[in-house]
């Protein structure tokens, strides 16, 4: 790490989470912005085991934009032995990635639904958060809910309201680079 | 324009709004899925005439994303003559990208504040939304609040809702990499 590249005067705690659209979009983003003034920024996808998602491409070539998929292409109800493997996986290299302060911005996409499917605990993600180096900024992302405690530790919470959706009102279901 | 060209099999509206951080980033997020699959993407920014903003620098460097702002850098309270020229700009804008046919999805970002703050009018970002061709996804982002008439006739509406904020809970303000 050279000690004089741009940091982040303060990193903080942001959290999206949510029944509408716009939560994983909101933390590419986030990471498009960052990086368009020289902030390096990690992104970590919980959950998300395949690459039929358009932004995996276009992140590729942006600079200083990184990404990495943990997890099964679908996980149904109940997490297999493979899932809470790869969720821990995911977990370890998220602290790497968090505790190495060489990013600037890491984003946790999909998260929170790792908690709430029981693929991860929250207590190493509660620890994670308070031990993060002052400088790196946090995203976390998760579907419909997100754990109490880890909106309690945030600085930054939006909810995504679904106020309507195509898919419930024109029964339009995931479409090709929209949806993923 | 090419006919083989990848198109989306069907256009809709999709609306950001809301008090809480993440409107503008969904938007850009899903303009970089989007051109990961290889659609095109134009970007038109309503009440926005700097380039401070981090994203700008980072789109340029994708392919098929492209952005065009119009405005004052500030708009204080009434939107002068000036404003309210760069708002019918904006417009026309958009409405020649949109009716070219040429972009798959149009992001007007920032609209819903140029109506609330009466730099235009929503008739016709209406008549936009009705005469836009079938294959055109069209993208409306606006400030705490959207038009009525603008969330009626859309396919999708997010209220990005602001559970907790750092400008509010700690008097953080806006940060370079961050919120700009």
């Amino acid at each position: 790490m050279s000690l004089s590249r741009k940091r982040l005067k303060q990193g903080l705690v942001q959290v999206y989470f949510g029944r509408g659209k716009g939560k994983t979009t909101a933390a590419i983003g986030q990471g498009v912005r960052a990086t368009g003034h020289g902030f390096k920024v990690y992104m970590i996808q919980f959950m998300k085991g395949n690459y039929k998602y358009g932004e995996i491409k276009t992140i590729k070539k942006i600079p200083n934009f990184n990404l990495k998929q943990f997890g099964s292409p679908e996980l149904i109800s109940e997490p297999s032995k493979f899932d809470k493997d790869k969720g821990k996986k995911a977990l370890d290299f998220a602290k790497e990635i968090i505790m190495s302060d060489d990013y600037d911005i890491v984003i946790l996409d999909e998260i929170g639904v790792a908690i709430s499917m029981n693929v991860i605990t929250v207590e190493p993600v509660l620890e994670l958060i308070k031990n993060k180096p002052d400088k790196v900024e946090l995203i976390l992302t998760g579907g419909p809910n997100m754990h109490p405690k880890i909106k309690e530790v945030a600085d930054l919470v939006t909810e995504m309201k679904m106020i309507k959706h195509y898919y419930s009102s024109q029964g339009i279901t995931a479409r090709y680079g929209i949806e993923y």
